[in-house]
């Protein structure tokens, strides 16, 4: 299994840990102490004159702000303070804002929300902006599901008025109740939040903006907006500190969203100096190849088998999910593992696919994917006319019947590993190099936090790479988000990645098919790509 | 008497237009048509983006933004639109901001206001931002004057937060009537108005902004701010279109604010190659002399007889109003003129120093300004044992009574004369010049409206220069407000003249006290100085 990291000091909240460039941040940059002259006849430059010039100083540029709101309360809170005082800072595109200012010795902590805007589910984050540490998470299903489950509804629901609205105010009303009680939760309260950064699709970024989004899916598919400009928490009707400030991840186009910029950017696919790849598997699979000079992206349906949508036991990983299986080569008794231990109810997407693995390795199926009956045995039973697969018999079962897999299920699943594999293998051609080539493999979502790379090489899924390759992201959305908010550049090195990245569109064409035929083989119709599975080429 | 320009047209809108420096615009820097490609499957870059990037290559800058609201309509309004659109820009000091867009061939213009924010009257010019043109003016009494009069009793109004909030209510509501008024009296909506720009004093504009002013009058005399950024309107309150934005010219410190900065800008005083001197009289003579490189300010009190607030009979300038005087050298006739002929009522400041002047060289005053009784003949009489000159008999009079002025009044004015030359010869003295080498003499404010130069020098109060050094600037508050709106650099100009500011205190030292002995004669003690009032020197 891929290591899972858990990311929550700065050293570590990159993923690509390993790449020398990368800056050790060793204090915040955020957090500002400034200890003013108080002014004296001979020097009566105003007080906010005398903040920003010494701000203007300490970070060595010509552009430091402040808000109307914190103007007006200035005066008093530098005499308060005896002109020393702790400002939060935060660097837009063009200048510095100084977003909060407290005491020297306040100790409220300036915190930072880190946003995952999904379509199905909303993960927020709270860290202390002073180094970084996570203070809580807390995640709600996105009220917009109360429209439509997925965006197509959600869209065209958004074309009138009222209910583009509707749509805004329920996302905007979930984030501030969330927000609300994840505070409550650790002690803080929504004021103490001073800045946001938001990982969406694009749909869901313009929704959150309130920003039409008819114009994603006609076409030619344009977005209002590829690049927001840093926002106000305010201006969104987000109820956190006054002066808190939102940064939304900026998308390639309206099928590039800013959580993928927010994958690589937490990643760091686009600081290492050998190509990687990042993969995220949903409904879609969405590949990213690069490294510091380049990046090149695509997505193609790789099939709702990966996420365990498709088969008739599959589920989303959750307690009592099958996540593991091992088969006694000698006796073919399964071995099965559900997550937390509790009776076995479903089969998630790295469980489907180790039992594919395990399967093969057993020769209970073929190169094709297809039963082995002799092999098989009393596992294998008829239901409709159709062979299953008993995984869990009725007795050991917590559904109250047995868990059984398909032929149409497995026939799904080589479906979906070989257009895994073909996208895989197409945008490495594009640029020429091989799947061989590659150092490190990062893999996104929920997908990669519980797939074994053994077995997904196994099965041809993903190629045969050290096992060290392959890194696990966990929500790579929400990790960018979060690293965001440790970052002082943030902004420059995000925007340089989205205007790096080239879009490959997937043309479904004789050589595409030529490769999608060859990988639908366990592991593949050329054995010598997968040497670590048959040790006999 | 000086001209009065009717500055209402690009080209002569500054007052110091005869400087080959000043560049001529010619077309507004402001309005923006962009033609953009429209999007296809190949070039799907967002609406948003599209429109900014025209903007950057258009404008050669890299930092152009549009507000969320404009993103809201922006869809709508370039498919309406063919994707050619109107902008209206604004420069603030860190990026260009779109803050209105429209058809191309919409026939509403994209209007500004310019403000002069007096502690007693507030005056708002509305021009049309494409040309320049100015469409109508407007000016009503400082509401805050319910409160008070003067500045300080304001600011000790404003220390409760409630007297605060007053305070910034009254004039901003003042605004909202007064623009409502003026728009609709042009046919124009208060969304029309995207740009505004203020000039003010350092107490006005923190009322404007809601600012706490007390420490304006505690030493060490510290404004909350000197230089406000670029507000929205609607951040202050102020309804007019809801991207509009607020440019509040700034100050030097408590006593030197942001009219006075508008008055160097208007008389293009930081742009000439020769030093010129600039003077506002108000209730304290404000002064500011310099060049292109260099610019030395500082006040004193003249004394109110220059404004007409003095004398029993003297008034602020209005219809009815004496405002020039001759006096027939032999018979001692007085040949008055009031303002639109009305019977008098009074006299104003520039009355006075005409009078002042007459009577001197009909020699019924002597050099000390006392009355000559034999010269003076009937026209002298004592009142509670004072003498008094009948200026207007009762009979001709619009009081019902005499106007008379008093030896009492003429000593004030020779105090106040002398004051102010004294101040010239004093920040003169300090850059080691003289006041004849001013090529240039600018004299803003009501004062400079109506004061008749030669009559000034005949009485030593403005030194004796070639009479067309002298340049009235009329409202140059309300000039430098107005020229800022047609100018697209006029940030970095005005930021410019704020940061080259010397402020001089004027110590009243021996050398000041001797200064000001000497000029208490008619003209002056040195009658060298002054050879155009007695050539027989």
């Amino acid at each position: 299994m891929i290591e899972q990291s858990d990311t929550t000091n700065l050293q570590s909240l990159r993923a690509g840990g390993q790449n020398p460039k990368l800056p050790k941040i060793t204090k915040s940059p955020w957090v500002r102490t400034v200890r003013l002259a108080k002014p004296t006849l001979q020097d009566n430059t105003a007080d906010t004159d005398r903040l920003i010039s010494a701000l203007k100083s300490d970070l060595q540029t010509d552009a430091v702000q402040l808000d109307l709101d914190l103007l007006k309360k200035l005066p008093d809170l530098l005499r308060k303070w005896g002109y020393s005082v702790r400002c939060l800072l935060f660097k837009d595109r063009h200048r510095w804002l100084v977003t909060g200012i407290t005491g020297v010795d306040d100790p409220r902590p300036f915190s930072g929300l880190a946003v995952d805007l999904g379509t199905t589910k909303v993960v927020l984050r709270l860290l202390d902006l002073s180094d970084g540490r996570t203070l809580g998470e807390a995640g709600f299903d996105n009220p917009q599901l109360a429209v439509g489950p997925d965006i197509l509804v959600r869209i065209h629901f958004a074309e009138t008025y009222a209910g583009l609205e509707r749509l805004n105010e329920l996302i905007i009303a979930g984030l501030n109740q969330t927000v609300q009680d994840l505070c409550r939760s650790y002690r803080l309260e929504p004021q103490d939040i001073y800045t946001i950064t938001v990982a969406g699709n694009t749909t869901m970024t313009h929704l959150l903006m309130g920003l039409d989004p008819r114009w994603i899916i006609r076409e030619p598919y344009i977005p209002v907006i590829n690049t927001p400009e840093i926002l106000k928490a305010a201006e969104l009707g987000i109820r956190v500190n006054a002066g808190a400030r939102v940064f939304i991840f900026p998308n390639v186009g309206s099928y590039f969203g800013g959580d993928l910029i927010a994958g690589i950017f937490f990643a760091g696919l686009h600081k290492l100096p050998d190509t990687a790849i990042l993969v995220d598997v949903g409904t879609n699979a969405e590949v990213v190849l690069g490294n510091e000079n380049w990046l090149m992206a695509c997505a193609g349906a790789a099939g709702p088998a990966l996420e365990g949508g498709m088969t008739k036991m599959g589920m989303v990983a959750g307690p009592g999910v099958v996540d593991r299986i091992a088969i006694d080569p000698d006796t073919h008794e399964f071995d099965l593992h559900t997550i937390e231990g509790d009776p076995p109810k479903g089969i998630c997407g790295s469980g489907i696919i180790d039992l594919a693995a395990a399967l093969f390795r057993s020769e209970m199926i073929d190169i094709r994917g297809k039963f082995v009956p002799a092999a098989c045995g009393q596992h294998l039973k008829q239901i409709d006319g159709l062979a299953h697969l008993v995984v869990v018999p009725v007795e050991k079962s917590a559904t109250g019947s047995d868990l059984t897999i398909s032929q149409a299920d497995l026939d799904s699943l080589i479906r979906s590993k070989a257009a895994m594999y073909t996208i895989l293998e197409t945008i490495t051609t594009s640029v020429g190099i091989t799947l061989k080539d590659l150092r490190s493999f990062f893999v996104g979502g929920t997908f990669g936090s519980f797939i074994d790379p053994h077995a997904a090489i196994a099965i041809g899924m993903l190629p045969d790479l050290p096992l060290d390759s392959y890194k696990s992201l966990g929500n790579s959305s929400l990790g960018g988000a979060a690293l965001a908010l440790t970052s002082v550049d943030f902004l420059k090195e995000i925007d340089g990645i989205r205007d790096r990245i080239t879009y490959l569109e997937l043309n479904v064409n004789q050589e595409f098919m030529n490769r999608f035929s060859a990988a639908k083989f366990l592991p593949h119709t050329d054995a010598t790509l997968f040497p670590s599975v048959n040790p006999s080429y």
